[in-house]
């Protein structure tokens, strides 16, 4: 289960970093660990660093984008360590290992995604992410070393998994949920917004000159809804259906 | 009261932890710090690990003896990997700080002890501990990076404080953005699904005639996202402007 939990670290400066993270992982028994354009990759330092946990450097995937990183993922949490003007879903590290290790359960795939080292990730970085967490450390220090951040986030998801693993008698899913079929990955909730945005241009609800925190407003909403498959057949046949409008295009209404 | 809780580290040999835990240390709001006969200490590269907790640094003391750097403390409690001949009361890191912030609450000073990189600590250290803590890590790959454990015990520290102050373990909610998390009523939801569905049907996606399950499912999309004000105010915003494209309407961009 924990092999469905991937690690992401966006844009890291410090090879050292990257092993210690890829330590990190090994010591919670995660195994997926995704770089997207790092600084230097492979290194000797992140070797060093990673202490025997070689294997799991090796078997690294090197992306160019946060998109390529959370293919198949259908939950996406970010770090954060500021504020941000649009509140957000926010969780701290143990609801995350929660959250993680329930959704992995389920057979989803999980993405842990974390910044750069001086600047964190940035605000259309974060809008990926369903979830912030947010590690409550002190206000006036408040910024981990970024491996140490990697450290308390998988720690948290092993506690979670070793609860899980403790229960003989895991309660079976809620009922009602049983047709509710499998959450939309990322990538497919990525296309959704993008579907979404031009369709709001194309009525003329978004100006694109002056897009405000509408697009933000909107991912939050439906970031959190947890979207299943069928589901988002149905807003994407809103949308189509809508632009057909738009166009001026006859009704088709066909059997659905 | 985290004044109360020292971090004591044995026989460190590569400064770069010393420097991380103190970085660790000031992140989880703990500010003493003391060394039992390190092998290089002060270093640069310490100074530079700690990224800011160099107050941390200065103040640390240098003892000779794990003795000498319990003195005064009612409650030592020692990291151990391995299995241990001896059974000793043992605590997983949760417990740890929970029991570390009932101490310190108390009045009591209480160590947190650290031992070697490869070595960890001596049976005999150990047994100056009235706790071993074990970091439930893989059995398969089970040491921690030093300066990792020392994180993961801060941190549940930390957590443990936090419940105690009833404080919350994330951010509040941004001010000023109290309407934004303000629910709508179920009457004002009822008045959305009815502007819903009748610009579907006016937009030929929704033939009233066979309605299928399209609004059940719908509902229970939107129904479980708790839709607050501002977002309603968006999505009654796309209805109002998808059913002026569909009638024809110029499109308004207005000042949103």
């Amino acid at each position: 289960m924990l092999q469905n939990i991937r690690v992401v670290l966006v844009n890291t400066s410090h090879p050292g970093n990257i092993g210690a993270t890829a330590r990190a992982m090994k010591n919670m028994g995660l195994s997926e660990l995704v770089l997207v354009d790092p600084r230097s990759f492979p290194s000797a330092e992140a070797d060093a660093r990673a202490s025997g946990a070689d294997d799991i450097l090796a078997a690294a995937r090197v992306v160019a984008t946060l998109e390529e990183a959370i293919v198949g993922c259908s939950l996406v949490m970010g770090t954060s360590a500021r504020d941000r003007h649009i509140p957000w879903p926010l969780l701290d590290p143990r609801e995350c290992g929660v959250q993680a290790v329930e959704q992995a359960g389920q057979g989803g795939r999980v993405a842990l995604v974390f910044g750069r080292e001086y600047a964190g990730l940035t605000n259309e970085e974060l809008q990926r992410c369903r979830f912030h967490v947010h590690i409550p450390a002190d206000p006036a220090f408040s910024s981990l070393n970024l491996a140490a951040a990697v450290q308390v986030l998988t720690y948290e998801v092993r506690m979670a998994w070793l609860a899980t693993q403790s229960l003989p008698t895991r309660p079976e899913k809620p009922e009602g949920k049983a047709e509710e079929g499998e959450s939309v990955t990322a990538d497919e909730l990525e296309l959704f917004y993008a579907h979404l945005e031009s369709t709001l241009v194309e009525i003329g609800f978004l100006d694109p000159e002056r897009p405000r925190y509408l697009m933000s407003r909107l991912r939050r909403l439906y970031g959190r809804s947890s979207i299943d498959r069928q589901e988002m057949n149905i807003l994407r046949g809103i949308l189509t259906e809508t632009q057909a409008t738009a166009r001026g295009l006859p009704h088709k209404r066909r059997d659905k």
